[in-house]
């Protein structure tokens, strides 16, 4: 039976993605050789991530503006450490705006750089909303937020504007809809939601706000180490970078970001309109600020869980269990979610 | 045509760990799912990265020792910088065995941290030679050394006694021989030579040295975070943890590190045999610190270089250029490299 893989991450990629990923693990390029015993600094594999990179900065709109693009390990969780090495002096403030875990986590890591000023916060709430209308200091090196906050379904809808250099971790949401991408500085992304398979993490970086905080930057950590050997400072995730590849062509064929973002909205509308429609369920996230790809709900009536959950088992829908600390239902419906998926869902809901 | 690659990294896989890795991307455990599109916490994988921990003790022997094993991102670079966060206090110093590029490389971070003191070097001989008969001082906080050179050819025989950690980077020999693994009390490997494919790095720790220095140490280079979420704090490299899972079973299945080591001699004497009786070649390491893991030779006269690359093609020998800052020919015959292969290429030799 076909699943209907709603999983908030690693989650579903395109069929076609996967046929392919699977085919180069057993013959990389007409090589004869498996994709993951090719060297890294091979041609083939050097013309893989050249095209990986160039597809990104044509996605995001990016080409000739002083952008860089790295593939890198360690995850966004990384990222929030490397991103306080590579712009927080070392008596520095940089703002931050908590709307959740990821945030939080972010937090902590400039916190033993230097120091987090939380612009705002939706704590109050269980972070079922993001903050509007916070001030932000002048005296900040960067201004960091998380556009996409994937345990509690809510999304920035207006990034904030600011005079410094604004750091976006767009893990679970990067490439689901156009943006101006030109107002970020630096963007990074986990591949395995969005644009690929787990073990590599995309990051975007305007290169002229590095080397400005006067700190000693340990080689991994500093983003222009892995600038000057183009991402391949170290054996990088072949394989990981090789489905990201494939998968930034898929959205490249389909008609690229914009045509992502009207098949994405169609998915959200319709599963939100079950949700607002059916007296047995309710949304968690405030609706203003819903995000298009992880909707958050829960049931109205709990006594209506062993049916719910028997029928969607039955349905095929896998993975749909909401975050411990929210509870409920989470349905993740990234760029590579079919409708036909989510309709099925849809099904299941009005069916309980 | 079947190819014979004697790539240094990433390097050749067991043609049945590839053959299962390629089947596993199209459908994980009849879970009629990708494995690159399931939960890094359900439990199918669950079972794979504790079966590859279980797989790493059983064969290095650590079993109920008190040694933790964690799979990584960042490569064994990111591994230099993370052994001294763990154990190198702020005014500290620590000894390191230089014996090439990748030494050197983590001389650098621990410099950032804190004191390298170079134990000794083989730098006055181009790193031919592994160091021997040098004094450690007394006041250090751990001992570092390189277990094989893979530019260079070298591989340490005995390894220094120490009365601190002792930490190795065995990245291109783990599991090559028969080892008494307890004298270490840290180990890594990035696993793209002789355990897996590229994207995730092996850790064994002996867990009661971490948490001594004192020092704040930011959380994803914390060896403790990712003890305590078993290497799951963050989502790791799900492809790259599985083929290193299907790699150490079949080194188990073959019979272990003894059979292993039996396998790997046989390989490096036939191809070491061959240099030393071909007036053709000349070795580039020391005798007595050739690695069984990276053979590096040259042609003793160079109009003979255009016959040798050409018969070595027709031959099927793939990447056995030596590195650039050695020139010549450098075979990486690792765990899975067949004797056939190694054949293939004395071969070519004897035709040169």
């Amino acid at each position: 039976m076909k699943k209907h893989n709603f999983s908030a991450g690693p989650s579903i990629l395109p069929d076609s993605v996967i046929k392919q990923a699977a085919a180069a693990v057993l013959n990389f390029d007409n090589m004869d050789l498996s994709l993951v015993e090719v060297s890294h600094r091979s041609p083939q594999f050097d013309a893989v991530i050249k095209k990986a990179q160039k597809l990104v900065l044509e996605l995001a709109g990016l080409e000739n503006k002083g952008y860089e693009v790295l593939f890198l390990g360690g995850g966004a969780s990384l990222q929030f450490l490397m991103t306080a090495f590579n712009l927080l002096p070392e008596d520095g403030k940089a703002g931050y705006l908590d709307t959740g875990t990821w945030s939080t986590k972010s937090i902590k890591e400039a916190n033993i750089l230097g120091e987090a000023v939380v612009l705002a916060t939706s704590k109050d709430k269980g972070y079922n909303y993001i903050p509007k209308g916070y001030a932000i200091p002048s005296d900040l090196a960067y201004v960091h937020v998380t556009s996409n906050n994937t345990i509690f379904g809510t999304q920035i809808m207006d990034f904030p504007k600011v005079n410094v250099p604004l750091v976006v971790d767009m893990s679970s949401d990067i490439f689901c809809k156009e943006l101006d991408f030109s107002k970020f500085d630096l963007i990074y992304a986990g591949a395995q939601k969005n644009i690929g398979a787990s073990g590599t993490t995309l990051v975007i970086v305007k290169s002229d706000i590095l080397g400005k905080t006067g700190r000693t930057i340990p080689t991994m950590m500093n983003y222009e180490t892995h600038i000057k050997k183009d991402s391949l400072f170290h054996t990088p995730s072949v394989f990981s970078i090789y489905v990201s590849m494939l998968y930034l062509q898929w959205v490249k064929d389909l008609g690229g970001v914009a045509e992502m973002e009207k098949i994405n909205n169609k998915k959200a509308d319709l599963l939100y309109a079950e949700i607002d429609r059916n007296p047995n369920f309710i949304g968690f996230a405030a609706k203003e600020d819903r995000s298009i790809m992880n909707v958050t709900f829960t049931l109205t009536d709990e006594s209506k869980k062993d049916k719910f959950e028997k029928l969607a088992q039955e349905a095929g829908i896998h993975a749909f269990k909401g975050h411990r600390s929210v509870g409920g239902y989470r349905a993740s419906i990234y760029n590579a979610m079919p409708i036909e998926s989510v309709q099925a869902l849809v099904d299941v809901m009005k069916a309980v």
